[in-house]
């Protein structure tokens, strides 16, 4: 048998403890798959204290990760503390410039510096993998490297944020309000006390960024990104795309265009036919669009200790293996720079609730404003008027009385229908700031 | 630049004019993806006078694959010929020897004798990649060789034959009988004129032998699949699985049992809420349940010439890379023998179709049978009477009446089903073979 390959574990936390656990259940299983033993020698994370598995009773015990990361027992360094900057940066710098393999599970770090990491990488003649850092167990990283090398990507979309499409799920599912289906969320532990980070699609745009870079050759670059969260997604919006034979998913979705790259994070429309509509709770996806392979659509896990940690496994056992590839597919030097696409020039149809004034001329100054900017309608839906909670029991129309109705418009730029919201919002037709979701044909 | 990659084409067919278009048309992206360039060196068809792309004017012609595979021009020998034996198999058997790699989607081939050529493919240092044998552009092989190795996979499934999953597409989409939705599969070049090979589920079984050696470390055994087609689904069938939330699909599914491996191919019903119940016409899908990763489901192009092209691809580049794998994951020496499952020990709930003879006392011995092997019906529907075509407008029931009744099981063995359908039958009181079909949670 070859000489081991050893490994320093930074970070014992989900991800951490979840590899530890599968390093010790199938130590011969890598043996035989990498050819050589895996074997942890080093670890280190906030507190000592905690039980550990079998696998860290024969590991040093490093107080610092950037000693870890630097030590002369480890050949791979595997950071699993997560967070932008700080001292997970520190030890992966530290790591790549002492010649240490990085595998890392830290979407954050790499859709900030991811760059700067892989030319430290390139220079050091290193691997920083990082299958990890995107939709948990799905192999996205290796498809779109490997996999899909030989293929122009043309499109790339995809379930990003498992805390996202549980909360969306159950509010389909059990018609439950945003706020009742995120707090069932937090009591599972899927989504964070502050939730911001997930629910207003932060989590899914720093993948996405990623995701970006491998699929068309560019830069990471997260702050191109256009992103909104599932915050104002409604039941009512949720109950209308269920009666137009759609679900509400918040998709990350990248796209060549003419213009450049239109890279955004957002709740779309997604037809109940489509698979991606059933993939449910906190189960993520990725499709993949390109000119030979055509549509690859992978679904799997999106996090979770044994799910992720399988994915780091396989990172480790490219390494052990001798394979070392640019971490972003080219050489730095040869990716291009991101490209933003013209804004406001997606194509698409949009589906709109606003909440109607019942005043007369409503609908007609509505529909004047969409028509100015040619935008035509393939539906109207209007509901019988809502019932303010202070008139409950009180059938008699108040003055503050408005009717949801709910448009699907036909294909239009988003610019147009953007444009047509907010003079309709300034004309006082509308009670409430309007509601627009993307229908995408997928 | 580094010394190009050769390679030596065999067949021309649908693949082989997909690879050279896309080598036509991506030279400088494989050249990147490979750090060196990919260059067609020699090429052989059955016949030489048909129209070619620009790759193959500068290849040398070889009337014989044989000669080809074993010319000193090249370093990779690509198979593209199909067929279990004669020349493709010569001609891969001779690359080996010869120590040239061997990138082959030939499914017919390797299920037949994959051990074989895996041990010459070993014993000369060279890789036999077969990407494209399964499933077209759905990188399977990859994930289970690559991303899963550090999981124990359970159970492996999918929708592994196009042709099929198109037929019953149209069955269920337009009300069609199998007849009719396979003469449009004929006409629309998704079935052969003898379309044995894809219906009754053969080809589906090859792609499951290999899946099932890689997922679960054991030598290719396709005559150990259990095979059925789909010849005897029935627009009834189709009928009652939808009014029942399901539909029908040839499914191979390998399953790691206690008593060994079940592996079987067959018409089965889905749940129309599952992701794979979405997986219409002529895309493939595979499923793989492990125990870190979790289920990874794989979605795409199960056959055509750029989509299975694309896997070829993909396999050239590995080679490129100086990536030698060994084809089924371990070395041919430390693979298992295939051990089969305990026939019947299958655990599940059933489909059934009969045709009940209008007799007095016909149900109470058909449930009587099931009683007997402690079947119990989670229900019932019996239809009206069908009025045979001789009777028609004339509604008076006639001795050789017999209604069509839908029974689905609860949880049972195959063998108890199967031996109550048996004594059903001998019992008389059905016109016809009673209809049998697994119901798959999923």
């Amino acid at each position: 048998m070859n000489k081991p390959l050893t490994l320093g574990v930074a970070g014992l936390g989900t991800v951490g403890s979840g590899l530890l656990r599968l390093i010790a259940s199938h130590a011969d299983k890598l043996a035989e798959a990498a050819g050589r033993p895996i074997v942890v020698t080093g670890v280190s994370a906030r507190t000592k204290s905690k039980p550990r598995g079998p696998e860290t009773a024969k590991a040093r015990w490093f107080p610092d990760p950037v000693a870890l990361a630097t030590d002369p027992g480890i050949d791979v360094f595997v950071e699993l503390i997560g967070g932008d900057d700080g001292v997970a940066k520190a030890a992966v710098e530290a790591a790549l410039k002492a010649g240490k393999h990085v595998v890392t599970a830290n979407k954050a770090l790499l859709a900030k510096h991811g760059i700067e990491l892989a030319k430290l990488a390139e220079k050091n003649g290193v691997a920083l993998n990082f299958e990890a850092a995107v939709a948990g167990a799905i192999p996205v990283i290796k498809t779109l490297r490997e996999s899909l090398a030989a293929n122009e990507v043309r499109r790339v979309y995809g379930i990003l944020n498992g805390t996202c499409n549980y909360i969306l799920t159950r509010m389909e599912e059990e018609h439950l309000s945003f706020d009742a289906a995120l707090k069932e969320a937090q009591e599972k532990g899927y989504a964070e006390s502050d939730p911001t980070f997930d629910v207003g699609g932060f989590d899914a745009a720093h993948k996405l960024a990623l995701l970006t870079s491998l699929a068309f050759g560019t830069k990471v670059a997260f702050e191109e990104i256009h992103v909104e969260g599932i915050q104002q997604i409604t039941a009512a919006d949720i109950k209308a795309a269920a009666e137009l034979g759609y679900c509400i998913k918040l998709l990350g979705v990248a796209t060549q265009t003419e213009s450049g790259i239109e890279a955004r994070v957002n709740p779309t429309f997604v037809s109940m036919d489509s698979a991606i509509s059933e993939v449910d709770g906190v189960t993520n996806c990725v499709a993949l669009d390109s000119d030979f392979a055509g549509t690859l659509l992978l679904v799997g896990a999106g996090a979770g200790s044994s799910a992720t940690a399988s994915s780091v496994a396989s990172d480790i056992l490219d390494i052990a293996r001798g394979i070392v590839r640019p971490p972003f597919v080219r050489p730095v030097a040869s990716l291009k720079p991101h490209k933003r696409a013209k804004i406001g020039a997606h194509q698409g149809a949009y589906y709109v609730r606003l909440s109607v004034m019942d005043k007369p001329g409503a609908m007609a100054g509505i529909t004047k404003r969409m028509g100015d900017r040619n935008v035509s309608l393939e539906s109207i839906v209007q509901r019988r008027p809502r019932i303010p909670p202070s008139a409950a029991g009180d059938t008699t129309p108040t003055a503050n009385t408005a009717a949801p109705v709910i448009l699907v418009t036909h294909e239009t730029t988003e610019k147009a229908i953007r444009e047509a919201l907010a003079a309709i919002e300034s004309d006082g037709n509308v009670a409430e700031r309007p509601q627009l979701i993307r229908i995408e044909e997928l």
